[in-house]
């Protein structure tokens, strides 16, 4: 468990020289995911918060609102070579009542036409979220928004050696942080933050901010609005369809975090400048 | 077709000053893959190249090996607003003979037992090459490696006005620049290198380097493998399972490159310094 770094020795180029040291490497493995013992998909992850993983990756895909409609999660027996338990294998048993998703490839369910673009290809793959986004009142200044990624990096710095990791970070409207996820994945950074949140009992996330190391895709612009979260920043460039997205349901796109500087691609007037 | 950036006008904030202006956004839309006509999988992905990405995609999942394994490739007749076509669904024929995937989620095929850790992990998300990279003789000096990230760049700046999208590079031993591709999604850039390396005829990629602008997954060391590709070279961090493919495989595996910096992580023999 918490194997989130390993150690490997590696030779280090500098100019004409080459030296052997040791590295430290994100960790990398599989996390089956089984919905009542039944397999669901596969995720490469960063060990670590795997319940978090997958309670937020069954919010995302509007499969559960509620902490009480995940009735447990465990870790499968394990069948590592020593015997002991993997930690790769996580069973979520859902309550009565709550459908397991088909199939996590969602996007095949819903595609039957041929043709698929502009609004129709947003309706092609995305979900509709259970809290609306539009309506939420939250504003914020420049001035919070230029802090968040330097107190997103300072919550990363701390177990963070490895250049390898994608972060996560759910703030209050004023700053203050209040969860942050590490993950080789981006997606599965912002699954932790949300299941979190979930398994506290604190969705929607209104009133809230999400601050993502990269870039904002379509999948996270989705994920946060799934959380019903109003504001998502990035360090890096949107893509046409998150803004597109963010447009549609109302949610605050920021994108291009730097500095003193942003871009705010949708919904600016939560921005009080 | 071609819409790989979009123009859009943002609010930019600047200190405690904001200013309309417009903005250039990488595309992102989904593309449904279909093989003779069954719809298989859909990725998120800048359009452009398609053709490129989905040969490549087939390559990487070991269906197909040689351009004559793939009869034909079309866009399905499209249903947009405008009746024109929408260019989002592609269907690949494949020459008899050739089997379709059974999935795009090849991972539930594969794992069955409860239990995935280490080289077991591995084995239960990975494709075997038809192209063993192990003996590959190539050797490339630090002074080549260190030109690789320019060079992609280079081939970069002159379409990416959005500073959203991956790059992936196919270069000689001796620096040669042969193919670079951009993509919102930085697999679906490989892809398209070998999609298009397959669609000359040009697999396996012995003697090659593929190099990467962001980081070494696991999923991207293992198209690189799938592609008899022996060098791998990333701008930012490889993970640990790409780090343990890579010296199963015995593909060289080099990441921060950086100026004139850059580690080296597996099989280093093929780096003359």
């Amino acid at each position: 468990m918490a194997r989130s770094t390993i150690r490997r020795k590696v030779l280090r180029l500098d100019g004409d020289r080459s030296t052997g040291r040791p590295d430290s490497l994100a960790a990398e493995e599989p996390l089956e995911i089984r919905i009542g013992g039944t397999p669901l998909t596969v995720t490469m992850r960063t060990p670590g918060h795997d319940f978090d993983l997958v309670a937020g990756f069954l919010v995302g895909e509007g499969v559960i609102t509620r902490p009480d409609q995940l009735r447990s999660m465990r870790y499968c027996a394990g069948a590592g070579p020593d015997g002991a338990n993997t930690y790769n294998v996580l069973d979520a048993v859902l309550a009565p009542g709550t459908s397991a998703p088909l199939t996590a490839n969602r996007s095949m369910l819903t595609t039957s036409g041929c043709g698929i673009c502009g609004k129709d290809s947003i309706e092609a793959v995305r979900l509709k979220s259970p809290f609306p986004v539009g309506e939420d009142p939250v504003r914020l200044t420049p001035e919070v928004l230029y802090g968040l990624p330097d107190a997103l990096r300072a919550a990363q710095r701390a177990f963070d050696s490895t250049g390898g990791l994608h972060a996560a970070g759910l703030f209050t409207a004023d700053g203050r942080l209040l969860c942050a996820r590490e993950d080789v994945g981006r997606h599965n950074a912002v699954d932790k933050v949300v299941g979190q949140s979930l398994r506290e009992g604190l969705l929607p996330l209104s009133g809230r901010v999400l601050m993502v190391s990269g870039r904002a895709s379509f999948e996270l612009t989705q994920k946060a609005a799934m959380a019903g979260v109003p504001v998502l920043a990035a360090v890096s460039a949107p893509s046409s369809l998150a803004v597109e997205l963010a447009e549609e349901v109302g949610l605050t796109l920021v994108g291009f975090l730097r500095g003193r500087t942003a871009n705010v691609y949708t919904h600016p007037h939560r921005v009080a400048v």
